[in-house]
């Protein structure tokens, strides 16, 4: 299945006064590197949410129904981490997404997570098939 | 000129690893005060940004042109802040909002600023006159 | 097993150019409503995340170690919406907390979600026992 | 007087329900900016804030003491925009930093901003003077 990495720089923003990152930005940065990697397949989301493939409009958005994510090892500000994410799995309507928040001197995995992508017909508001060219790509 | 106050509670989310409050929070107090204060006097925006007066859309909407905020006395996590706002001046098209932060045990001033919202018309983008009605009852 | 609510109104930094609420809004509000939870039963965190016991430092602290949440309906900018939270569980090291969003008018779930708390030992960085004392109190 | 420049590609967690940028994002770019822009000289921030020079602790910090952003253009989700910030005054205890926010495109100036950042001992919490060293390779 297809996968993508960032990089990230922690910034005070990710932070707290704990002096540790702020728990939800790990959740965030796998969705944001999700998104970067179906934008390699040609899917790219339009500020309203409409799922753009190769550019054209699909009616179709895809919407976060389900996040989980476990912290193993704290990280702090400027520490800059490695996140990786894959496609664990498509089903007709669902697309889940499984991201590594990792250390990259040590290969350590400093938290883990996944989300869950439904497929929404934007005017109807119902779930709704996953086109078969993006499962494809995403195969 | 009308003023508002509203009572905060300083939360992780607000804060940064150096242990303080991270800037932009204090801006994002100061606009949430003036939301409320326009609450009062009948003006509440709609998801889109449109502005309702007594619930009737205007086909208006007041954008942020400008801000500024400085900084006196650090705050943390987990003290109780006053935000106060008042309306500074109403201009044909603009309102520029004023709003402190207080430490209400002995009133100091943590912080201050300005938002200067620009009232556009959401048709053309232009921007465009605040309806006299809402000039008044900002009065 | 102890519960507490809290009324939010949504703002525009909880939401996103979708028009909706950007997802990790829900799990930080379930946080700060067991962090209100926390405080009614005399246990406050520091800024730096040391509990305190009426007051007392403890030399301890409870840090996330993992959260999940699931999305049932949309929300939006302004919709003043519960947050439920309650102690689901209690064992030696950890609490377990489960939080529900919810629209007032009908009682809608919007979303849940739950959160573990780990305690740790701020001196050795090592998981460490509840005091007993807190464990009562949530009962 | 030194410059950096960083690419950003606007996320949702930088947007909200009105479609366009949520206005304190602009602001915390151009931070983000300074900060790569003193990394390039050896100035980097511990977590707490302190800063080391070529990795030296200096008992140091560098605070925020006032900040002030105009917004020009709207911009939005996705867009991939250049932050350009340079260093415009170096007094002696005292910092202020330009950024403009740029549309790469046709060189459109979305937004643009100041941040005065002032030098504070972390021992006494009072102002003081900037090192020589860091003046120098800011100039």
């Amino acid at each position: 299945m297809r996968e993508h990495t960032e990089r990230i720089r922690i910034g005070f923003a990710d932070t707290d006064s704990t002096g540790r990152v702020y728990f939800p930005s790990y959740i965030r940065w796998i969705d944001n590197t999700m998104i970067e990697l179906l934008r390699d397949v040609g899917v790219v989301f339009s500020p309203s949410g409409e799922v753009k493939l190769d550019g054209n409009p699909t009616g179709l958005t895809l919407v976060i129904g389900e996040y989980h994510c476990r912290m193993e090892v704290p990280s702090t500000y400027d520490e800059a981490v490695t996140v990786r994410a894959y496609v664990r799995e498509v089903r007709r309507r669902v697309i889940v997404t499984e991201g590594f928040i990792i250390r990259p001197e040590d290969d350590t995995i400093l938290a883990h997570g996944t989300i869950t992508y439904v497929c929404v017909n934007i005017s109807t508001g119902r779930s709704a098939e996953i086109p078969a060219e993006i499962i494809a790509r995403l195969s």
